[in-house]
């Protein structure tokens, strides 16, 4: 491999950030619209600022904590990598967020002026902004560390922290992120519709702002860190990999190609990120569901396609091509799954089960989540069965860094969602008529499909991901170490089993509180400003509800209710570590990480089904809104919310930041304490 | 050792029959009143034979086939203690059913003319006579097979089919017996209480018998073949531990000595147990709720003083004391956990969610039940720190065994719970006025809190006996196999994890609906009885309802539905085992019973508090009975029921039988198949 090669991740990563912007000036080309949707875009627009703002703060405070922690513990280099990491993760949010928040009142006037077809290219552009920045900012932040410290196993141990950087990044967003939409969400919804008996985003309503900042601070910015983690995870974990199984590995190619191929997938499945988000465009006039359906295959296709004379070219055998495909389809696979559970006919017969009442739905909806566990997990299973028995654990690693090759398509399609979401309620907001609305909310509709998928997915990932880091972290003690060893018949590795199981429950209890106290604060507010604020109630002309003191209210409590889960995360396996020794702490993730799938999969798809349950309803089925059998879906809603918003997506968090942290103080812990 | 040591077993096993009979006798010495209760009674005695004659018989087909299974797979002598183990469950399980219907209306005419003091002492005894037999036949059958095969090696692995005969009975019992009651339960509710309007246990209610044969079938007949399962379960894989351990156990004490120190622990635990019983005979007239709390502490405390002598007679080392002091403590501690959870703080603060309605109810009670698991967890993991640095795998089944060696006093006012709950039944059908009632629902309060504990103990003895039967596997295979190993650094272990996990999800899933497909049946039957038997509803004279036809209906639909768990729980191991080789059948039991422990305590534990934070209204909190805060808190305890005493449950006997049958299997698999 030339040294030129070296450059490759960096040159097509600046691709990506180029299409990006090229993506973003359509975007913003499209006219923003009047007065009144415009005031309201600004609300939303400087609501995402604000939370993202007092994020940065707090994160920098963390950060430098980390970054001397890391120092002193790891050495300058690393705490130098943590800083991009965390520096490319937070660009990749922050623009992405300004995106989403540019493009989604501009849908909603495009739907206003322009119709269907417009109005889904400015949402879908706006999402695709978003996917490019995640994929393309790993690539140029790996590709620069790289470039700086050299292709040696050495930098396989720096940018370890890189990935540190990273999850402390998903961790505020999307934790943060999560607490802030649900708080905001259910609190708007509480007391704007069923007590005051106003509309959904109706504009006197002071929490509906912060619902629509919601929607962008947890949907879009929180899911991008958690696919940028678990991209950038699965990538600095299999190069770990290659480097430290040394002779075993020297069967499959070089330590310089197994090294580089990881990013070398990834720069070329960015390119086919780019070539499936055309093909949308393109054909999305004809069949828009059609089109982002299809696209996710085209692009998969493509990458698939693509890899094989990538493998070629790096000179690794083509067993580990193999491992790419069944990541890649897995988890296309995967996705589809959650789509059936979330979407397909057991959410019919979910709602069927409002007919006994409110018990039976929410019983139908718990085991359905039961259920819909069993053949995404078995197909994790089967992908790991078959890339390891192709190329062992660097199978594993590849097959998870094929997962996520074409994650720029994934997550575009994902960011489309909540920004379809948000053009529907500046709509309703800015009184823009049914006709607007009705565009809007098939968008929406649309938007709920790929979220669910885009879910689905993520969990998916986040497992694949963890896995591999996992893995590396055995390897890197087993390089230190010869005579570690995980084994199950080891009482001690049971014993970190057990505890590490603890934790996913532990963190799911803390975060659904979390939603409902701080979703108490906001009733209290939005009560008080219909209780004072003469004229709001009626509506009369001029008098505009304080929605910043709301979004306020929603920063506060996600920033203050997500101290202790990140403790958590970031605490326990230090502690576990160093207290219990790294064979306890092996188990123990292990442990975490069964936990984190099964339950993150069950609130996942529960929470979806309820949520598509109560839609099925309201769109006339059962006796349609405002029937027992309505209402009843509507608590099964309500209690879906945190699971599938807040709990659920910060266990993908959880046990990536585990995962990692374990692997960057793998080097300090002793070889086993008793 | 000498030769008449191993009569022990016997001797003392045949002293624990001769008590339970003695104290059945004092039951049915009792009175059973007069002509109208007893007939009550003979109604549930009959759907309590019909059911048990009805799964005798399945349970023989399935009997037979497993017999030949066994006898062609592993020899006849292991087909033999299959039919031992079985029919040892049976019988506890059939007299002490037996007992419970015939304490249960005796119980309600004590407190109707003699008051509380004699009332407690006949549920109690009723109670305590399932608890002796669990203890006693165990001992019984386990030592019958020492004294045919000799206490030698070949019988360890022998022996191991006793518990697949303990466990498949576990599973008709329990999982079909769960079905049963909580299928009576809903139905027999939603018809008569919610539609009808009339009281709970009203006779003219035709489920209400079938209500009250469920609380025998499952409460006491399916807890006592859980308990018995694990109990002879962790006794069965803590000798195979000691015989496969070889050398390195040789340190603790003489083969024959480790190879018997587990059934000596239990013979002197089941006299420790009577005098427990006899304790609270004494003291209950005093302070009843204290008798039994400080029952439980006399029991163990005894046991842990008789086995430090019993330890150092056999000539083993005393650090195995210590294990059992560990298994011993920590079992009653994880029961007060779960005593704190169902019944202590959380339950008012879960009743006050009621107060923003039942979405926030169903959201606190999940919460609750995910937090509840981390201490019992860790407290299990802290059992096996403990016990595995004294005495390595061998101390952590000599904890388990610790923990159950008590069972007959912990299965004692754990089986008065449904007893009583019975005679308050009972008591309303039979017209005994409030006086009567109030004595009766005072003894059900005090069952509740001993159930509550119950269940807590019955999962972690059933978490603890799993590991030892799946250390025991492990330990087996390396016997035949040197070079085994279960790494989770082996991707082939990582896939068996996940695969394991999804099972309990799944298992869980099934029996959820099976519980509503069953409750649904019985309601439409029900509702045609009040339709078609003319007077019934208005409750003329001489006009009854077809009890009979009711207990058909959940008794059919109970055996039905367990198919699919039974073919699961028997097949998965052996599925995995025989298609994917061991390996990844020892990551499976891994993951299988992480999930269990966890969904298991986590589903009990929500569905106690649930139950608990209706009743905590009922008593006049909140607005008590018939407030709105009633009715969400009403939707909780129904999402709760078949969680906590369906699905709940069954994963207890799942993950012991995958265990047991992987044990039993063992020396048939080969070393890895890939």
């Amino acid at each position: 491999m030339e040294a030129a090669t070296a450059w490759l991740p960096l040159l097509l990563g600046a691709v990506g950030v180029g299409v990006a912007f090229a993506l973003y000036r359509v975007v913003v080309a499209y006219p923003a619209g009047d007065a009144k949707v415009t005031d309201i875009a600004e609300q939303i627009y400087i609501g995402a600022m604000t939370f993202m703002r007092r994020e940065f703060t707090i994160l920098a405070v963390v950060g430098v904590i980390l970054f001397f922690l890391l120092g002193f513990g790891l050495g300058w280099s690393s705490a130098f990598a943590f800083v991009v990491g965390a520096v490319a993760s937070g660009l990749a949010g922050f623009f992405g967020m300004r995106s989403a928040t540019k493009a989604n009142v501009r849908t909603a006037t495009a739907a206003h002026t322009e119709g269907a077809a417009q109005a889904l290219t400015v949402s879908f552009f706006g999402g695709s902004v978003m996917g490019l920045l995640v994929a393309s900012l790993g690539l140029l932040g790996l590709g620069f560390l790289f470039l700086i410290f050299g292709a040696n196993p050495e930098t396989a141990v720096i940018i370890q922290s890189f990935g540190v950087g990273a999850s402390s990044v998903a961790l505020f967003f999307r934790v943060g992120g999560g607490i802030f939409t649900k708080s905001a969400d259910v609190g708007a919804d509480l007391v704007g519709k069923v007590e005051a008996g106003i509309p959904e985003d109706d504009p006197r309503n002071p929490g509906v702002i912060a619902d629509n900042v919601g929607d962008n601070v947890g949907d879009v910015a929180g899911m991008g860190s958690d696919i940028f983690e678990s991209n950038v995870g699965s990538i600095i974990a299999t190069i770990a990999i290659g480097t430290t199984l040394g002779a075993s590995t020297a069967i499959y190619g070089s330590a310089a190609g197994l090294m580089f191929l990881p990013l070398a997938l990834a720069s070329f499945g960015l390119l086919c990120s780019i070539a499936g988000i055309m093909f949308v465009r393109v054909v999305s006039a004809m069949a828009p569901a059609l089109a982002l359906r299809l696209g996710t295959w085209v692009a998969a296709g493509l990458f698939i396609l693509v890899s094989y004379f990538v493998v070629d070219w790096i000179d690794v055998t083509n067993a580990v091509w193999w491992a790419v495909v069944a990541g890649s389809i897995g988890g296309i696979l995967i996705g589809l799954v959650t789509e059936y559970y979330t979407g397909g006919p057991p959410v019919k017969h979910l709602a069927e089960s409002s007919k006994t009442g409110t018990a039976t739905v929410i019983i139908a909806g718990y085991s359905l989540g039961l259920q819909s566990v069993v053949i995404p997990v078995i197909g994790i299973a089967i992908i790991i069965l078959i890339a390891s028995q192709l190329a062992g654990l660097y199978g594993v690693g590849i097959a998870a860094v094929g997962m996520l090759a074409t994650v720029g398509f994934t997550m575009a399609i994902d960011g489309f969602g909540p920004i379809a979401d948000n053009s529907g309620g500046i709509a309703e907001m800015g009184g823009m008529g049914p006709e607007t609305r009705k565009i809007t909310d098939s968008l929406d509709e649309l938007g709920n499909t790929t979220a669910a998928i885009g879910k689905g997915f993520a969990i998916g990932a986040a497992a694949l991901a963890a896995l591999t880091i996992i893995a590396a972290y055995i390897q890197t003690m087993i390089v230190r170490f010869p005579e570690f060893e995980l084994s199950l018949g080891d009482p001690k590795v049971i014993m970190g089993l057990l505890i590490g199981g603890t934790i996913p429950f532990l963190v799911a209890s803390i975060t659904m509180t979390a939603v409902g106290d701080a979703a108490f604060a906001m009733i209290e507010e939005i009560r008080r400003q219909f209780r004072e604020i003469p004229g709001l109630l009626e509506g009369r002309e001029g008098v505009k509800p304080d929605a910043a003191s709301c979004v306020d209210i929603a920063t506060t409590a996600a920033l203050k209710k997500m101290i202790l889960p990140g403790v958590i995360a970031l605490g326990t396996p230090v502690f576990i570590g160093f207290v219990f020794g790294p064979v306890v702490l092996g188990g123990a993730l292990a442990g975490a990480l069964l936990a984190t799938v099964l339950l993150a999969l069950k609130m996942a798809n529960s929470g979806g089904a309820w949520d598509n349950a109560k839609k099925y309803i309201e769109k006339g089925n059962l006796g349609g809104k405002g029937s027992e059998n309505h209402a009843a879906t509507v608590v099964g809603d309500t209690v879906g919310d945190p699971l599938k918003d807040t709990s659920g997506p910060s266990l993908n968090i959880l046990i990536k930041l585990m995962a990692i942290v374990s692997l960057t103080i793998a080097p300090l812990l002793g070889s086993s304490l008793f």
